[in-house]
């Protein structure tokens, strides 16, 4: 079991049935009701191996939402809400968040907004929500074309991570998370880039996880409110959160390669504005390209794509805001690029 | 000018036109998109005087809400968020709340979700809205009958309170704003409650204002998570939320008169206890007759009534939780009844 304690929560990467998951809730939410917040997936996949396990959690309201992106959307907050209130869940009682990134982020949202705060533990279930979306306190949902516009900052209680649950995920769903896991090493840890470049997504160790949590951790940890050196974690993002927005009312595709394509271009950017050499854009290039498939947009579809990045939440003085990368292993916060200059920077995707 | 600094905003009690507005939004918003969300009332009456007052204002956009408390509503701010996308409203931008307690409350919230936290200043123009909605933190909307079920902790960056904004109020919305008044006194200042209680509204005095500003200031910069003092601003307001909330979909009663009455049960109640005497007593519901209209439940909603607090945010193990006065002047938190008990209670509003 590996622990990492944060300022206010703490995460455990192991076998959950060996964490303290059972003592922490038997401290602190003893009298509590306890809500399990699950999708479709990991309520048929995750979630009778969690009741089974844990004898705190045989009394637990299970709320379930609809599965995907789509669906990250207020209406299902909404009607979450109503449910809570029903269940007559108060201030002190306890949600569990059991499923991929759109489960964290949302139900993080939920328990933050209801009653102004009920505390929250996340349990990921998908490699993307192991190593991303569950870690640094970001919660939030989509408005239309513009990914996690309403949200909140704030943290769980706790994060439990168990590679179990990725039995069940197919290598495609696997792959969305390994997109960030890359993001993590070429940001900020060349050797994490080197041990993982080269493997397929049923290789990932455990250890290659317990790795990539720790970037992001130790990220968040010293930046909270993304000021500084947190901005780091959005390269790849501005390009591809205005892709996966664009392509989500028409064809979604996930967010692991929505970035995955976002990361070329940026890089593509970054060799073009000298950060990086050829040579290192080549074999961040390979990588990405054998393990994610890119699509190349009509001149049309990249006029809307770069409107939706004009509003996105990292921009200045109607500035875009990238993170370039420096080197493999590095990264450059604040590189601002007016709308127009990125129009012929989608060609790195063809 | 009065000025109050607190941890991480600060309040000025005085004529706006001579308060540090323009200086502040100069100094930390000179490139910022400003926003002034206004409602039906406060656009008509008290814009164009905040609008003429300052240069910086002219070229803001201004956000039009639906008045009154039964607009206070997600549908609302999901027009407001749909809006802000629309104007590139980013992060570094600023969101000025102009009205009653219903702007501050929902504009806050909407500041605060929106991109995971927009700047937002209030500026209150209702006596409720200055002595008591704009200060402490508190943000929200309502779910139904549950009053501000949903929202967040988050202060605004500074509040303006120019009682100028009052002088187009009606003398039954001040009362409104004179209930709160009324209970700061109880809870906490013998003094204040004696200088304004034979008072009609038109009476009460900027220092008036001023005192109760900073009652309520001091409690809650005290304890701004109300895990303890804080609590005590509840007196009134178990059960004056509930009948407010119980009346929402009926007939809408104001927040003050709802208080009114849940002061005047919940001092029954400390009577009951043996908390206050009876002499204590026959003041405070002397003083509440004269200025609030009592209503008087049927059996039937009465259990509707009761039902709604059981879902009350303070409640803990299904108790449902009281804050009583011990005198006037002091308060005593965490006081927990059954709601079976709390039946013949209403019997004080005859």
């Amino acid at each position: 079991m590996q622990h990492l304690q944060g300022t206010s929560y703490f995460i455990e990467i192991g076998d959950i049935t060996q964490s303290s998951l059972e003592t922490y809730i038997a401290k602190h939410y003893q009298q509590a009701k306890i809500v399990i917040i699950v999708d479709e997936n990991t309520h048929d996949f995750c979630l009778e191996y969690l009741l089974t396990s844990f004898d705190c959690l045989k009394d637990a309201e299970v709320i379930l939402l609809p599965a995907g992106e789509e669906n990250k959307v207020m209406e299902v907050c909404f009607q979450v809400w109503e449910a809570l209130t029903e269940y007559g869940i108060g201030r002190n009682d306890l949600i569990l968040n059991l499923g991929g990134g759109v489960v964290t982020d949302m139900g993080g949202f939920i328990a933050s907004v209801y009653k102004r705060g009920v505390d929250f533990i996340h349990i990921p279930t998908s490699l993307l929500g192991m190593v991303d979306a569950s870690i640094g306190g970001k919660t939030g949902i989509d408005l239309g074309v513009y990914k996690n516009q309403l949200g909140v900052f704030n943290h769980p209680k706790a994060i439990f991570i168990d590679p179990i649950f990725l039995a069940t995920l197919p290598d495609d769903e696997k792959r969305n998370g390994y997109a960030e896991m890359l993001k993590h090493g070429l940001i900020a840890d060349k050797g994490h880039w080197e041990r993982i470049k080269d493997k397929t997504v049923e290789q990932i160790t455990i250890q290659d996880i317990a790795d990539s949590v720790g970037i992001k951790f130790s990220i968040v940890e010293q930046d909270p409110n993304e000021k500084n050196s947190r901005k780091t974690l959005n390269f790849g993002h501005t390009i591809g959160h205005a892709i996966e927005g664009y392509l989500l009312e028409r064809e979604p595709i996930s967010h692991g390669y929505a970035v995955a394509m976002g990361m070329l271009v940026e890089a593509g950017i970054s060799l073009d504005e000298q950060k990086i050499t050829e040579i290192e854009f080549d074999e961040i290039k390979s990588v990405i390209c054998k393990n994610f498939k890119q699509i190349a947009f009509e001149k049309e579809e990249i006029a809307i794509i770069v409107a939706i990045m004009r509003n996105d939440k990292k921009n200045e003085l109607n500035k875009i805001n990238f993170s370039l990368l420096n080197k493999i292993g590095s990264c450059e916060i604040n590189c601002f690029f007016e709308g127009k200059q990125l129009i012929q920077k989608f060609n790195y995707l063809n």
